[in-house]
């Protein structure tokens, strides 16, 4: 059975997540519903990120197998064809049989996204975190982001009620800039823990409004204690926007 | 009583366009509601521009008159607490009792944006007309969009239906700009007649596909001929970005 890869972007907003739920409509039953009819039977599709209700993705990347030795192209045409156009498939690579998106992540890159003005750009309405006041410090959300860079156990800034046992994790970089009210974070990691890059983004902007001091971060990591970091950022400010993979795991030359 | 210029950007998506319609809901008349909440009578507004179904605002000027002496930036709080997030008031001055935003208006800029890729970016969706082929030639489109700058009987341009009887309008300007796959235009002119923006886009794209040549543009003003040119492109690739007035229409100063 051929395996492929797939870069998708969404707009999350309609949708109750990438995961199948008893109710609503998620990411993934639509795409699975849609490749259940082009493939003729059932179709099972894993993403690397499962990203939350409301949070939108630049660069999720899925994997599957079909029955029909589809070429990459003409999936791509047919899935675009089918699909809302909330949901679109960027790319489409076949890949060696052993591929999995979520096993196979090297690396993640999110953005979040906040406006920082008192009247909010109604273009931006459903892809910002409104943060109307104060002014926020962009060096000092700059100072603390770069006490998060490195490998360090993150539980503090882990979703309430995860299970995940293991809570250590590697932030390769982490930046921080502004294009007028418009605050951007982008943050690459190892991985992430459940709603950790919105708790980060609301702990930054704590910091920004001077509720917090940006040194402090090595003591909030320290604590492993998810009450004392800031509150869980909202997730349309979110974008899921690149995952890396070794060239090993998705070349089909390096499976010869 | 107080008279002010108000200056709007709005996502025209759910609007059947800035006027009153028997149904639906018309960017006028919800703000209209809400300043009669606030003044507590009735309240008629005029606008710059009247905008189509659709039509997107990132500098609609509004005037309007209030019996209430509100402070400019208590009233721009007030609206924009009371409308919808798609629409925002970005600006609120008092002007002279005589200024109207229709009537006074100099200038006014329009952006008009086209999506040249087979895949639409899912967050581009309802902000821009989607050409997935061909690859335009930019180049092309730029070399005819010269032959419309200056003053010229645009009745070519005109929407069908229209009944104004003067047609000769002044184009000061007119860019068009590419990143990736985003094509811009930018045009500022005296005055647009009805459809006149997105007639010529439509024209536009006719040149960069090839199916016209860009030495066509006079001719096409010379024939003054509706059927003649490029179809009527989408309203949603449409923006009001600007409008302009002379200092003495809108400055309180002058007025003494």
């Amino acid at each position: 059975m051929p395996r492929f890869k797939l870069t998708l972007a969404y707009d999350g907003a309609g949708f109750v997540g990438w995961q199948r739920q008893a109710s609503g409509t998620s990411i993934q039953g639509t795409l699975e519903a849609v490749l259940e009819e082009l493939d003729g039977r059932e179709v099972g599709v894993a993403a690397a990120g499962r990203t939350d209700a409301g949070v939108h993705a630049r660069g999720q990347v899925v994997s599957l197998s079909l029955e029909r030795p589809f070429e990459p192209g003409t999936l791509r045409r047919a899935l675009n064809a089918h699909l809302p156009d909330t949901i679109r498939v960027l790319t489409v690579e076949t890949v060696p049989a052993r591929f999995h998106a979520r096993f196979d992540a090297r690396a993640k890159t999110y953005c979040y996204r906040i406006w920082n003005d008192e009247v909010l750009d109604p273009f931006e309405r459903w892809c910002v975190w409104h943060v109307p006041a104060p002014i926020l410090d962009v060096d000092a959300m700059r100072a603390a982001a770069r006490g998060l860079v490195g490998r360090h156990d993150f539980a503090s800034f882990q979703g309430t009620g995860s299970t995940t046992p293991e809570t250590v994790r590697e932030l390769f970089g982490f930046e921080v800039s502004s294009s007028g009210p418009l605050i951007t974070y982008r943050v690459r990691g190892s991985g992430f823990l459940r709603h950790m890059v919105r708790n980060i983004a609301g702990t930054l902007v704590d910091v920004g409004a001077g509720r917090r001091a940006a040194d402090e971060v090595d003591a909030l990591i320290a604590a492993r204690d998810r009450t004392q970091a800031g509150r869980t950022a909202p997730p349309q400010g979110l974008f899921l926007m690149n995952v890396e993979y070794d060239a090993a795991a998705t070349s089909l030359a390096a499976e010869r």
